[in-house]
């Protein structure tokens, strides 16, 4: 693994393998039972250029409960940056600051040239159209953590992504990374003008995998392991999909139907977040919120081992987990596993 | 005590006993002379739709206190919710990240909705009109802490609510704890229109305090130990209540002329904050700053160690900290008891 | 040394020499090879009126690195001044939450105003066109390193102070406090109309120093130890000044053509940052990026132990850190010393 983590290109399936592993570790700090002192003294800026609220939280929490302190900053404008500051001279600055630097900005590549005029760990946190690798990575941990659950394996799995396959910028990332692993079945369903690009389909082939693009969820998934939902994001419509959409959209529609009469008892549904519950928000349907099959909101939870993850292991903790944990003293309710999960 | 803190209804004699009881153990640790880490590895999600600076500085400080971490949110869109995410996402989301919540949202019933979907535990840090509990808890901690201060006890206490007692959300919710203890003398004097709904007298009335209203503070108050004023927002006023209020305003100032020809010299004066200091403000009187009855900013003060206490019963580590805690080792300048106090 | 820390003014020889000497004894910590718990259980108000993102994450990482805890305020109004709340009492509650308080405030004289209501201590991050002492003491400081490594002596150091000298506040106190030093000889080099005041001229000629103004940087430094130079900012020219730069701006260039040929191998440069990098700024030329003579970085870096040394001698620890200091256990990227350093 390399000295940052900007994109998932940078990856091979053994530091993926690793940082799985290392996730796996940080269970029991991430579930509140124990907690450690690994990162103490050690500050992470936490630079939002784009409001992210999540993605900051997560990020936030994750190297707090390394033992890590945490500044944030959050605007579209950093004060500094709109007098004519480069990103070069801000990542030197800030560099001087932090131990680890956790950067989301609108502008493509921005991360990147950040992260190249500094030597401490930058992790991209999202780059406008670019990538979100952290985001891939949860994703890929919690279809692990699901599959063991299931007692299921990843070899030959189905996995089903809809939505947006043109600009969801996770399902890229995932696929990517998916494909890394033992030869998966694909399968891609979206509205005509919304298709992954056929780049990234022919890698996916290239790599052994079957994959394989339909034009609605009308139709038999009853093998189905995963559904990997995104929301359709009108605004991306020019006015012929516009129009084309309207008589199709019930055939994107991922909701209780969907999963109880195409799929299995065993089909779990995952979601990058957020969800647009509004009325006619083309995004997945509230109507499974309390089903066990939803996922979601384990697959966020599963945000902050991954995050540690990936911080133990830039700055070099990875090791000493095991070493410097103590059991939680304060009362944790038993969010996981309870309520609707 | 249930296991969020959203409203003061949800509060019985026992559990704000219990309250008061741990606060009071808390004050080594608010006056700074020890230290503790029984929160260590916590995280509090400190959220505010709304803006709040003191309330969310103070929630912030007593958790760190306790050796907790905190991850702040401010803004009136956050990000996700302003793509559509419900309460309920957000929700779900936020308590896989953090341990505790603190929520400031400008509607009412927000908090409380927002609580419903998680087990982390969930203060309510002020809904719009609704309710701002820890505010009446550290007013209420107050009256007790400075009548044990002046040899006084709550029996037979006479209790001025002065000010805008219509719409002053934190006068309601006091008036309701108060009204759990020893029986009181409650005088109410606010101009007309911003009368104390009369729901709330018949419930002080009905639990045997006597309550009285008076049109105007030109009375005698000589046997008045608490004065709790809050500010008469002339926004609220309507045409004919402006005009009536020209030649009224002087009846309901609290000022040194007040406090020193109608009270005594025991009566301490508490106002919720901030205070409007600018001229014509109608709000508490600037000309009692450095006068020792005024115990506004021992009532903010006391901010920490009530808010310490709420999270430590809810994260259930109020009967640890007497074995975890440390003398303080930085100085601690003489804040508490001097310059105007 | 005072209670707080507002101005240069305040500080003589002495306490200068304790706050450098106090940072020296930081750098282990600063550069991250050990960690301290010093200030464990302590808060930080770091309330910033007006945003400055690197003042701002620069202090926060300050206070985290000696073991405390940072409550950031951000914003142009805070949310209870807008409703009519007087510094006065803003600084009462904030003194009640924290144990120290940086302010930062566009106005001049509204950080003093504020730290006359409290005891706890407070430091000036910046009111406007008024004072930023840690600015100008980190500035020292950089220059005392920056001698000790190249084996020179404070005692008839060259120093050049060139840009706008007339409005730029950094360079104001830092000559307040080299002025406090050996004999120096000092050189200002302004376009018309941005001289250094008369009266600061004045101060530093009655201490016994060789001061002298040059009308471009179009000569010979050859002997040069020091230039520090400050952007000239358009926005304050008049019409006149305006028309007469245009012609003259190249005299007034910081850049690897006047370090080469004017300048020696063991002139360092600074620069108070942020530098505005877009074309045309008028402000310290990014062609001398990775020549070892440009100071600004190491600059920078130093704000971490010089603020360190503020916190710990304002709350008396600085005695402290030598007995409560720890190895680090995080990798750290050897950032200082390398990539163009």
């Amino acid at each position: 693994m390399s000295h940052h983590l900007l994109t998932v290109d940078s990856l091979n399936r053994e530091s993926v393998d690793h940082l799985l592993r290392v996730a796996a570790r940080m269970e029991p700090i991430a579930q509140r039972r124990q907690v450690t002192r690994v990162l103490e003294g050690a500050v992470l800026g936490n630079l939002f250029f784009e409001a992210s609220t999540r993605t900051r939280v997560s990020f936030h929490a994750a190297f707090c409960r390394l033992g890590g302190s945490v500044c944030d900053t959050t605007g579209f404008t950093f004060s500094s940056m709109a007098k004519g500051e480069s990103l070069y001279d801000t990542s030197r600055v800030m560099s001087g600051y932090c131990d680890a630097i956790v950067m989301r900005h609108p502008d493509q590549g921005s991360v990147a040239e950040f992260a190249a005029a500094t030597n401490v760990p930058v992790i991209n946190g999202g780059d406008g159209p670019g990538e979100h690798p952290s985001q891939a990575l949860l994703d890929l941990y919690t279809i692990d953590k699901e599959f063991q659950r299931l007692g299921k394996s990843l070899t030959n799995a189905h996995i089903l992504l809809t939505g947006d396959l043109k600009y969801g910028r996770t399902v890229h990332s995932l696929i990517k990374l998916l494909s890394l692993y033992d030869p998966l079945r694909i399968t891609l369903v979206s509205p005509p003008g919304l298709e992954m690009p056929s780049k990234l389909i022919d890698l996916v082939a290239s790599r052994g995998h079957r994959i394989e693009q339909r034009d609605s969820l009308a139709s038999d998934f009853a093998d189905l392991d995963v559904v990997y939902t995104t929301r359709i994001q009108k605004e991306r419509f020019t006015d012929e999909m516009n129009e084309s959409f309207q008589g199709l959209s019930d055939d994107f529609m991922v909701n209780r139907d969907f999963l109880d009469h195409r799929c299995s008892q065993s089909t779990i549904v995952m979601h990058p977040l957020p969800r647009d519950s509004r009325p006619g928000a083309n995004d997945l349907n509230v109507d499974l919120n309390g089903d066990p099959r939803l996922a979601i909101f384990r697959q966020t939870d599963n945000g902050i081992p991954m995050r540690m993850a990936i911080f133990a292991t830039l700055l070099k903790v990875d090791e000493l987990i095991e070493q410097d944990t103590r059991p939680v003293r304060w009362y944790v309710p038993s969010q996981i596993g309870t309520l609707d999960r």
